[in-house]
């Protein structure tokens, strides 16, 4: 099924399910930026983050008796909780594997929205076997966070809504994590009818995605590296790599100060609370050399989700 | 002129200038104030607050010869901000007269704005002396921050807006500190065709406006006394106090630990950055006992201003 069809398709299932959230702008933000910039507030999504939209839509997406068994996912980050509210939004259990030493505080959160917590070893292979014996033992679904086609046509409504409710953009911009959301917005910028150029941001702490697309080939980062975007310290996957391969122009990488400061920037100049990993795309676009100059850009805000108690300013 | 006909003109009169900001719902906010909540965010309003409209109105309400000769007000917080937008929105001059002592970001602000400070000594007398000095020497207007029948209409026109956008609201909440806002929003209440019930919002630590309408008579705070709502330090005056006798139903009073506990609670759940005057309105529908329970609710939120390195939480 082409693009098109699959976001149109999405975007009927989720509707009762998420919010199409709104469109902001900035003067001061488009000065900085020397461009003319719309703002999609996945931080106003439910949840806080676009997760909800590609979570939904793969839990919509299974036969309804599937469904029933229930879902699973690892996470200790933002899916975890579109996971569980997914779920609970339309009614069927949800077990997320959890590492044991996640903050207290997201736990809360996804107990909050109805999930049942599995604790797993805070080490890479523990949290798939736990979920692969969930899976065993349920018959639950396990959906990945973002290698998985709903998954990603679900995070790609963000930006069909954006260019829908503003017409002409040239440009989107989106951060890069598991690639999901970038890969999503490849497709909606394939499904819209005028050409759209479609732009990743990433942590130059994390930036496995553009040596990927330098390299060709899925890469890691270095043990240990790290971020305070840990949105975006996770690894493409084998269904959004191919997708941003073809449908990305370019990754831009900022540092952590950059990250800082733009968040700093959106907090006190547009009254958004974004979290850092939306600061990101935004970052990109405060370098002084970036590519859109004077373009109409589409920025997807990922997220809202912060600890006012750790904050870096 | 009846405040339906002063409201109707104003918002043409000030349309080029402000933002008809955006409404936004939480169910979780709804959830906790027990009612249905609508929030009149006017901390996306241009310098980020809603002083920007009653500066605006009182500037374009004066005859074109005076505004040519500049406009001058004395405060150290948004309608300082304000009055210097204002002024540079319309082409004219605007002189600030602000305290030797205020911090360095506002007075940055205010010149960003196109503002001419004029230092004072800190002490009261000093601001007005200053101030009537620049009227005779100028021959600018000088304009009250909430103490003026055009200042008070122009606040007004943030509920009027409210109203109209959200049909069937049967009370509405606004914080009181020099008394604009409020008594804007009695205004917009008897221009309404439908009753809708008006409640202030006071910290208890400057709760001179609940003082004032129990006693009819202007009351003082203690010397001395603050709060981190330090917008609403000021007192009522002889304008704005009449309206607020006859169309306030009751001024609810929240502690300064209130003030933080929905400051966070806003920020974390909506997503909006608010200043900890906008809190005091929500604060008060937090608690258990407000007057009403399961009510269609319209809050202002009245601003944005933060220092973000200076946070309570």
């Amino acid at each position: 099924m082409n693009a098109k069809k699959l976001l149109a398709n999405c975007r009927a299932r989720i509707a009762p399910h998420v919010h199409n959230t709104p469109v902001m702008r900035s003067r001061q933000l488009n000065e900085r930026a020397g461009a003319d910039v719309w703002l999609k507030c996945e931080n106003f999504q439910r949840m806080g983050a676009f997760k909800m939209r590609g979570a939904v839509n793969a839990a919509l997406s299974l036969p309804m008796d599937a469904r029933q068994r229930g879902l699973v996912t690892h996470s200790s980050g933002n899916f975890a909780q579109a996971l569980a509210l997914a779920a609970q939004s339309i009614g069927v259990p949800a077990t997320i594997v959890m590492p044991s030493n996640a903050p207290e505080v997201k736990k809360a959160a996804v107990r909050g929205y109805g999930g049942k917590i599995v604790e797993c070893e805070p080490i890479v292979d523990a949290r798939q076997r736990e979920t692969d014996r969930i899976v065993a033992e349920t018959g639950a679904t396990f959906i990945h966070p973002s290698d998985d086609l709903d998954v990603i046509v679900g995070q790609g409504t963000a930006a069909a809504e954006l260019l829908e409710a503003q017409q002409g953009l040239e440009c989107l911009f989106a951060p890069v994590g598991g690639g999901g959301l970038i890969a999503g917005t490849v497709l909606a910028a394939e499904a819209h009818a005028k050409p759209v150029t479609v732009f990743g941001a990433e942590p130059w702490n994390v930036d496995d995605a553009f040596r990927s697309l330098a390299s060709g080939v899925i890469q890691d980062n270095s043990a240990g590296a790290d971020t305070i975007a840990d949105g975006l310290k996770t690894l493409l996957g084998e269904t959004n790599f191919p997708i941003m391969q073809r449908g990305v122009s370019c990754i831009l990488r900022v540092s952590e100060a950059e990250i800082v400061d733009a968040m700093k920037f959106v907090w006190e100049r547009t009254k958004l609370v974004i979290e850092p990993s939306a600061a990101v795309a935004v970052a990109a676009l405060f370098q002084p050399n970036h590519p859109c100059q004077q373009k109409r850009i589409g920025v997807i805000l990922s997220g809202g989700n912060v600890d006012l108690g750790d904050l870096p300013f």
